[in-house]
């Protein structure tokens, strides 16, 4: 199930990537790679800090042609693409919460420290999207945007302390996917904010 | 002797990472990462991605020497580059391929999906270079110019699929070189490029 | 004692990356993960590199607590901050001394190669602060400023030399970092900088 949606997330995140690469202009192949780079970044970078081999996208590289695939598909329908503002809005959703919640699986079962579930939970759910905007030139929007990691955040402490409570597995798994997309859509619809930090002097 | 041509591909990526830093007005520290960073950094990514350790350049640290010598000889040298624009091109075809063929070899040996071939081999050919534009605050190149990327997939699948059919390892090695270098070579004189996805709406 | 400087050197260094996200007007959010790439990046990029897991905030998450709380003890404190200009620098030019040993330190206990060990000390130094640039969009710093990353390599030489001539080795510590605070400090105050290597032609 959540395998099932791991791939419905990755579709998501590989098509969001490729609509960014469209608004740069980049060749089919720069959106392929920044479409995987997307969709399979945060997980890359939870394994290799976790040290947790062979990478899953190593293992099953299946899904690269399946964020390649999206990829390309998003391509073909473009034009028809910002009729889809709220679909695609919803999937990404679906995504973040989806990976936060596999995040915090694969720390667990390596024993690790709470904090460092937490921390792995919301990697896998926000550095795809930090590589995109890197790759693109940009200032990463999650720094900057409505509650994208703060959901990724709470998603993974519901779902770690649903867990600790000694609640069913699965349940906690809907619960925390549940409670994370609707807090995640209720920041869209309602513009939630971070407090901004702005400092304006320079020290250097 | 694919070694000593891996030199020479270093050498080449560190020259021109070189020019790069150059026009960003870096000082010669600078240059001298942006060469290490350009000429090493696929193999590196490759290696973390594979698990593969000691990586190459720690394994072997004159690697690190080399690019850096290269870089500085840039620096002494900058005056008379631009007249040394096709044989820099050469070199950098070169370095691709070989780089390439190498990042096969390495997956190969891992016993990797032939998936995971080809993407090692890629990599290992164009990661350094979108390593080295993001460090210069740039959009990847590889991302928007010239067929980069697919000569470096199509060495990757040349090489492989010649290996698979049982030719002799290193004759295939000659054709799958001869094969990216002549087809990058023809990319750079025709402006051959993959077609550009175009898209101008704002989603967010 | 190393310890303890460490973590003055993790706080100052989520600080002074704290008011570089306030000047991309970051939210709280931003600042923290900015602050935690910023303070312990370069030792993470250091032991992916010699596969030394766990990672050392793995093992140890507190210290992302530390740096958060700098970073938000930071946004707190911004309206004073203009005033601390020296005392932020002296203690950023500790952070890159400090970082600096340790980082000589794990790639000594790995029985590295000496050049290795000093490539291992600047990783350590300057990597955070490369990272802490590429995600606020700029060309990191340390390629073109006063003598930051210099000042790392001569650290690490003073304490590698120090210590294969047999000299006790807290003695050392203790000679690197004041020589490396010295060099820093001094640099700052005459403006020393590498020359620099300016190219404006387009090669490609």
């Amino acid at each position: 199930m959540l395998t099932l949606l791991s791939y419905v997330a990755i579709a998501a995140q590989a098509m969001t990537a490729a609509l960014t690469a469209g608004q740069r202009s980049m060749d089919w192949f720069g959106v392929c790679v920044l479409a995987c780079v997307t969709a399979l970044g945060g997980g890359t970078v939870r394994d290799i800090v976790l040290g947790h081999y062979p990478l899953y996208w190593v293992a099953n590289p299946y899904v690269l042609l399946l964020a390649s695939g999206a990829a390309l598909l998003t391509i073909a329908l473009a034009q028809f693409v910002d009729r889809l503002r709220w679909p695609f809005l919803l999937l990404d959703a679906l995504g973040l919460v989806v990976f936060t919640i596999i995040g915090c699986n694969v720390a667990m079962q390596s024993g690790s420290h709470p904090i460092i579930v937490l921390v792995s939970g919301m990697v896998t759910g926000i550095v795809g999207g930090v590589l995109r905007d890197v790759l693109c030139n940009d200032v990463p929007l999650v720094f900057r945007s409505e509650l994208y990691a703060t959901v990724s955040l709470a998603t993974a402490a519901v779902y770690y302390l649903g867990l600790k409570a000694g609640l069913n597995a699965e349940l906690v798994s809907v619960a925390a996917a549940s409670f994370g997309f609707a807090f995640r859509v209720a920041a869209l619809i309602w513009h939630w904010n971070m407090p901004k930090f702005v400092y304006d002097k320079d020290l250097r």
